[in-house]
């Protein structure tokens, strides 16, 4: 008997692999995509919907599991950041657990917005230390961003997304026809993340939205220039993510504005959607990104004439200074020691900065107050 | 403009790497092993210790981090499955958040049981979506078992490790003079998983344990075949895992008596120690293999025969038939609908079952009540 040994190496590659299948009617009985993963005779799901879209297609949901013969749980969930808690978390647990799954074949189906496939995506993860699960986006923000990567996330102690885990779906499924009842508020939620595409990283896509984005956003991109810049943005997405798609690079293209955004939204105030937040993060950040001379004049002009084209409203009174230098602090642990903030040089491209002191960030809010006149104001009050 | 795309497919390799190092004296100042992960300078750690080694190794562990100028969060825990509980989850996931640390330089140090690194793991791999985690396995049941590998668990809604993740840690450090002052009911415990593996994988092991075992319970593995036994314990451990870290192969090895103890340690009045719940499990899984004619009888005896040696009690009074049937109920939807129980099939291998019934169990555990003579009952009631 010898003992030599005074150190083990363990390495594997764990592979990650999913599909993001663009479909129609997908709750047609005679479509077969939902179930093309997991077990269908004698098969369980169980399937949490956003309570929005069960009004409006939960009967059709319904008879689809029915149909196919199909046990399925159906628990709705209310949309909302104020849900994406702790408490909702667990209340999906413990309804899961009342309802058994078999442990890889029987994959939990998400059919909502951004905050619930987040919240759905960190059960399946937790679950039995992971069970499959599929997203159905039925908001635009859900279907250019939170549905297909493998962020999942809950907020926990008023932090915004401080639980969560890197959660591969097994599949996501794009169904345009969702987005025709979506509030036009929600729309425009879902657009400023394209936008934030289009300025860091695809001056190509920018172009798009200048000459479609009024239309695309009347038709709730249901159109086909709606459907050609839908398609650019979450290829130019999975650009971003699969590459990095664990964040082992913390300086991501795909973080501009997500930096002074994060405070805004936690702040209960500012009654901001996630997009509506970000947007106002861009603002700020396009105002430091032109005093460095990283942006110029024109740009900032274009980037804002876009917005006032696209109807969406800027209420920079929600913007704070020491609430966006807290939001960057945290940022920094986030970050690991760092700022890594992601600004536009030129429209279309993405430095990092490590630099940005809190003076400036007070004096592109002034700026930012002075360029959005009262005519916007008005809008808001309307 | 076209689009053209109907999917996209999301593809990578996450490398999963990480070193079990043996030491001695980890939190000797002049052992630089601990902080050889993460940042020293300005370095911050939160650590969890077990209150039963704080009680004996505190003081030292303070100094520790004192010494290298590391601010040290210490939270102490207390062991034993009662406390894998989501109440301790959460108020370690609020402690932790109160006490900043960066995401990626700043690794949690677990140091205690295979309770407290499972819960402290989970823990890691929830916040912020994963921060690095350090596994300091202070019992025997952790340092060859639950230290080793990725597994990450809180108990939930009754069921044992209902929630959970596959956390790799960042380092594993294996101090053998952690076992010193460890109870010896305890260090029967962690016995009881070197048996397991013994009998399912390893029949060398096994006749190390017959030579060897009594003294090195005796002397707590502090000696030279104590040594021995444990690294080829956990060798043995690891290549079980390493080629199926994530568990895509729901059949696994080191699920040997794992499939009627899940309900057995779940249940209050058994009062069992994990080891203790296994090893009976394995009892009544060798009296099925007998019955099978996979384990012959002077197999049966032999293993009856080491148990005994090692002066490790067996108690069939807990035993319910009904329990054990319901524990391999739960075990067939967490292993996708099959029952999957590993089988010794004579001593050092290994077969999977997916047929036994009911009737059997019931049989074994009559067989061995028959089995465990008066003596043993005696030896419980001291």
């Amino acid at each position: 008997m010898s003992h030599l040994i005074t150190r083990w190496r363990v390495r594997c590659q764990r592979p990650v692999a999913y599909d993001i299948v663009c479909t129609r009617d997908l709750f047609d009985p005679q479509n077969p995509a939902l179930l093309s993963a997991g077990r269908v005779e004698g098969g369980r799901r169980f399937v949490v919907v956003d309570s929005n879209v069960d009004q409006h297609r939960g009967e059709e949901i319904r008879a689809y599991f029915a149909h196919h013969g199909i046990t399925a749980r159906i628990v709705t969930f209310p949309g909302g950041e104020e849900n994406k808690t702790l408490r909702m978390y667990l209340s999906l647990l413990g309804e899961l657990d009342a309802f058994p799954i078999h442990r890889r074949d029987e994959p939990i189906i998400a059919v909502g917005g951004g905050v619930l496939t987040d919240v759905v995506g960190f059960v399946a993860s937790s679950y039995r230390r992971g069970v499959p699960h599929i997203k159905v986006p039925t908001t635009l923000m859900g279907y250019v961003d939170a549905s297909v990567g493998v962020k999942a996330s809950i907020n926990f102690n008023g932090s915004k997304n401080r639980l969560g885990s890197f959660e591969a779906p097994q599949r996501v499924f794009l169904d345009k026809t969702f987005l025709k009842t979506l509030p036009h508020r929600h729309i425009l939620n879902g657009v400023c993340e394209i936008i934030k595409l289009a300025i860091i990283k695809d001056a190509e896509l920018f172009d798009q939205l200048e000459q479609h984005g009024v239309e695309c956003i009347a038709a709730r991109f249901q159109n086909f220039e709606g459907g050609g810049i839908l398609e650019r943005a979450i290829t130019g997405m999975l650009e971003e993510l699969e590459s990095n798609l664990f964040e082992e690079n913390l300086a991501r293209k795909v973080d501009f504005g997500h930096t002074f955004s994060y405070g805004l939204e936690t702040s209960p105030d500012a009654g901001l959607l996630h997009g509506e937040a970000v947007l106002l993060d861009m603002l700020v950040s396009c105002l430091i990104a032109n005093q460095r001379r990283l942006l110029s004049e024109r740009e900032v002009e274009r980037i804002f004439g876009l917005i006032e084209r696209l109807g969406i409203a800027i209420n920079p009174r929600v913007l704070d200074a020491e609430l966006l230098w807290q939001s960057l602090l945290e940022r920094v642990e986030h970050r690991n020691g760092l700022q890594r903030v992601p600004l536009p040089e030129s429209l279309g491209n993405c430095v990092f900065l490590n630099d940005i002191r809190r003076q400036e960030i007070e004096s592109c809010i002034r700026s930012l107050n002075d360029r959005v006149g009262k005519e916007n104001e008005a809008k808001l009050e309307c």
